[in-house]
């Protein structure tokens, strides 16, 4: 597959991984098994060493993970301690462990190398321990891979066509092209629509300014701010960032995810919500459930892309104005991807060679 | 796959393609668009030149088609004529148009060669504007490659042994053989059953002598009269064509049509009914029952014997006295194709010195 | 499929082949269709030689089978007798008979050399006209290789984990190694479990002596008794096979058969039951309920096994000490495919010299 592995990838809510529960995921093709007991969070492979059956079917015992199957016992960092029947654990008995870590309400595991595994490197979502917005939060599995959502989600002209229905966006926002920035580990986007009612969530009864930021990080995540500014806040501020406080509504955030299970599946987490000042619990259960059928809007045109894409190989894409953005994006993975296997390639020659 | 590209192939009934709503169907592997909009019938190639995503999803604007993901706009000859957020639209921005012509209540679409597209070549079925039949309709899919219902129409000795519950042939049925006669686009078969009470949908209280007349034509097209005439009407005419104004009862007309949809799947579409002076909307209503029935058990057993050949790759088959129109039928195929590979191969080699 | 074809399979339960009734089954990836009819039992390969339809849809006549899609007739032995509207039936119309036989509750079918299908060699299960047992039965579909319910069959120490909930063998019961011996066409287990109170289905008020001894034979055969005994009975007969007559309760008998249908499905068949003098159909429904349970979770083991193995084709095992039994019947199962290989490689070189 064709993704960066020095990279944070989301593997599910922190809510969801309940104590001593084991939770099979997959990410880039590999089973996992995490889990949370005994004080650690451990992210596993999820293949038992001796017969392959999955360590997600195990039991946790303390801070260790037993498989269910003939009971080795393994600690979190995936070394067997424990072999019924038999006295000695041999020394290779071990599964691979993954650098975890919890923050923003997201599970984030690290699947390159571990040694360059810096929480860092996390991507600064929004969870729902922001003392500043009200969240709602959801997920879908796609049966497309992971590179399609993000290709959705770096050309918001789509918004006119595919969500016509959902969010409303007018023809005009799919004429204006956004103000596109690299990053060293993504894209920037920013976006005015001047003079504008706003589309469903942000309706307003007079023209306004609408702002709409959000950067575009690997491994694909977006952090998008929203809001709704008194008319001539665009040109005010030169088409660039506005003072935040200066919104007169519909200030809000979004966080996403897309994290490739398989070469062909995509698990796609989001949350959404008002800041506090501009919205509660009713508002933003209004917005999650615009979102609810928008993100299905998405999943129906991209699951069918896929199908077309499978069943034409040689089909060749035809890029537009409007993927600036997604050629950038995928530049950057390829080069990253390119530079992760070189080093990868002088590891095992070294390997080789000592 | 092994069937012949210069033919038209029924797309689907011309009642079900409703006014500006796109559809999708495949034919011979390949997804097509059909709509019907601003006066024109339209089949395009279902796969938009800018991200693949399919154009069946899309939206008919007058006699265009939007794509609905970032909003290409289509004419009904594939060509792109307008793209959101950019000035110029590059020339070889299109999609494959097909040539469509609605006949006899079928959309029918030519997969070959646009130049050759003659629609003096579609089969003269019998559509619901026919004054003289009073038909039902209904259409299968089968998960099986559309060659092997060819096979099966091909070859009604199956009759007496699928359809024992159904139609309700007797052994006598499967003893005799027909007369089979080589058309230029087909074959052609008459079969008279003498002295009998006739099967289920045509019994009589005394023997009759029954009329079964077919031809099988390219791409897979059934057209059958059927009727029973008074005892010794087959000898009087030395088993040929009767004079059908002769007929005592049942004279009643199908037409049936096979059409591959992927290598391993098929849609048939059929109509039967009873001519007016034979029959009314009650008659035809019981038909179509045995019908449902009859064509039920011919999907079964077509769909098992698909499941056999996938399971033993190496199996051959042994025709027998009863295959002489499934193995001229085949051979009819096999050289037309033969034939179009070539012609496409001279094409080819002109266009390279060229 | 690395299995042998040597040996009869168990093709389902005798009292499930209802007169006149044919059924589809699949061994070791082959289509056989099973039926009795007319005083014969018979198992033929299910394809019709004319279009290779299957011959599972037909329709038994006295002692042999129609195919009803054109209606070709076959005998017991393979071969073709009848071909509707043709007069020569050509001698090498004939499908694969199997050598087959009904004992002890189960249809057997050899897959291998019909000169070598000796009945002596049919597993001694225990049947429903067993007098001394008073049985329950059931079987189950396996989405996973026969050879991993084979290992789990081979190596009961998962009791203790996978069967936590049904049969409730504690931990000291995977901590003890049984006795194995090597048998010419199995494997033979030994075990006693000393002082304990027992599982589920044998729980004892005071300790004792639990006696379990199995065959596990080729293809996949288990016969397993089971027993209660005295205090001391263990070491009085120096942990060798104990004087049934002197069990004190709970003195069972299972056979179960494992039959690979395909090269990743499989078909278990299992009965269980009490010794008339130790309990009764009340008893017997009990087992079979923990049976029920705990035959399920082994399913829910194995499968999901079966897809951490098809997603991680390279990975390797690591056998334990539990293992001795797991490794001594595939070693024997692969010793004789590869003598059965030879043989068949002689034969055809054999056929090509003369």
């Amino acid at each position: 597959m064709k993704y960066v592995r020095n990279a944070w990838y989301v593997a599910g809510w922190a809510m969801d991984l309940e104590e001593s529960t084991p939770l099979a995921v997959s990410i880039l093709g590999e089973p996992l098994v995490l889990y949370q007991s005994g004080g650690v969070l451990a992210a596993l492979e999820d293949r038992c060493v001796h017969r392959l059956a999955p360590l997600s079917l195990g039991r946790c015992e303390a801070s260790n993970l037993r498989c269910m199957y003939h009971g080795l016992l393994f600690a979190p960092d995936g070394k067997v301690i424990e072999i019924p029947g038999q006295e000695v654990v041999p020394p290779q008995a071990r599964v691979k462990s993954y650098p975890v870590a919890e923050r923003h309400s997201w599970i984030w595991v690290w699947m390159g190398d571990p040694t360059k595994a810096d929480e860092a490197l996390i991507p600064p979502a929004v969870g729902f321990d922001d003392p500043d917005y009200i969240l709602g939060r959801g997920q879908l599995d796609y049966a497309a891979e992971a590179r399609l959502i993000n290709d959705n989600l770096l050309d918001f002209s789509h918004l006119t066509f595919v969500h016509a229905q959902s969010f409303g966006s007018d023809p005009d926002f799919a004429r204006v092209l956004p103000s596109i920035t690299p990053l060293p580990r993504g894209i920037r986007y920013l976006r005015w629509i001047e003079n504008t009612f706003g589309s469903s969530t942000r309706k307003t009864d007079v023209p306004m300014d609408n702002f709409m930021a959000y950067d575009y990080l690997l491994p694909g995540i977006l952090l998008m701010q929203t809001g709704v500014f008194p008319l001539g806040t665009a040109k005010a501020c030169d088409f660039g960032h506005p003072d935040l406080s200066r919104a007169v509504g519909s200030l809000s955030f979004t966080s996403q995810a897309v994290t490739p299970v398989t070469e062909k599946t995509a698990r796609y987490f989001f949350s959404w919500g008002p800041h506090r000042n501009f919205g509660n619990e009713e508002t933003r259960d209004g917005m999650m459930r615009v979102a609810a059928q928008a993100f299905t809007e998405d999943k129906t045109m991209i699951e069918a892309q896929q199908r077309v894409i499978d069943g034409s190989p040689d089909a060749q894409v035809m890029p537009t104005a409007h993927d600036k953005g997604v050629t950038l994006f995928n530049r950057l993975i390829a080069s990253m991807v390119k530079q992760e296997q070189e080093e990868q390639l002088s590891k095992e020659l070294e390997r080789t060679v000592s």
